[in-house]
């Protein structure tokens, strides 16, 4: 087992905060002189990864895009980050924050866009990874209708975020299964996103520091 | 099972005349009425699976793309061939000839690519064509270093081209294990793509002819 870094996964439904959370979390421990690898799903990497989110969420394909294509396209993403970025960052040691991993991909792809069933999404998406998985992550869990609020607000609207909210409502339950049947409870944390941000991120901070303690 | 179409696949190295084969038994059936759809992949829809094949042919991924990668490449493509292309076709009772699908993506991908291990490629690749099976397979067997020389000279050259013997040596021993192992000795014919494009057809034509007596 070479992995030596901390690999640190963000996750949770749009308008969450989950991205900016990324952000001060990575410049709080640099603020702390741990080197940090900030990155994101899809389209971590520069050439492959960000042709395939091109092909992902470009909203021309909205209509057409099958489940069981949409997912694939997520794990072979998945299969040139992880490779290419991420497992290399943690055997250097270096911290690795990730903006979504495997339980969007079950919350979004398999549990609301029904593209499998979940034992045949944890069977190929172990396949994509590896077998690399987070050692911490934070669920940022968000009212989907609050959310896309949020959201609508800010101008933000890509394939994803343009769904209906009975969508939505089925991604979170989608994290819930995810939390509650695959990841191991000292393994995560639900942080809820609703307050405001200084607020939710002293919560994220101080399971950090307890993480590196 | 809607299926009523007839699902003909020709697989093959480089430099066999698959892909010229495949357009001449299209042409001969449509000489007998015979309602076809010749399709291809990657890339035989217009919109996702174009842009997937863009990725995957790119020669700029040349040095970077892994094979897990580029398996979940070609089986997101199939996914959307296969619903979008396809079974719609097979359904209207249409003849449907592609050039390349499953034995091709276990030669390349799976056996010369060492993407993974037969079962796991067993596995996932049935679920990436929900089931599909071709009727009957033509695999035009072409001894690799005949095949590169003909690709040479007519100046082709992508990204599976341009890899060296030994590769292509390997992806015919692939296809000699999928045809072995994997298929029915009844659903498939090696064809010697080595003769002239006449004779070669000749076999073809008399070996479909039986197929819609």
């Amino acid at each position: 087992m070479k992995k030596k870094g901390t690999f640190i996964v963000f996750e949770g439904g749009e308008g969450g905060g989950k991205s900016g959370q990324a952000k001060l979390l990575a410049q709080h421990l640099r603020d702390q002189e741990h080197p940090i690898v900030l990155t994101r799903e899809p389209g971590g990497t520069p050439n492959i990864g960000s042709d395939i989110r091109n092909v992902l969420l470009n909203p021309k394909h909205h209509e057409t895009m099958l489940p069981r294509t949409e997912l694939l396209l997520f794990l072979a993403d998945r299969t040139d980050h992880v490779e290419q970025v991420i497992r290399p960052a943690l055997e250097k040691g270096h911290t690795v924050i990730c903006d979504r991993f495997t339980a969007s991909t079950f919350a979004y792809q398999c549990f609301a866009g029904e593209a499998c069933s979940p034992d045949v999404f944890i069977s190929i998406e172990k396949f994509a990874r590896n077998g690399l998985t987070p050692d911490f992550t934070f669920w940022i869990d968000i009212d989907p209708q609050v959310g896309l609020e949020r959201n609508r607000n800010s101008g933000k609207r890509d394939r994803f975020e343009s769904k209906d909210l009975s969508f939505h409502e089925k991604v979170r339950e989608g994290f819930q299964t995810y939390f509650d049947l695959y990841e191991d409870r000292f393994r995560f944390a639900r942080i809820d996103g609703g307050p405001q941000i200084p607020e939710v991120q002293d919560k994220i901070k101080t399971l950090a520091d307890r993480l590196f303690a």
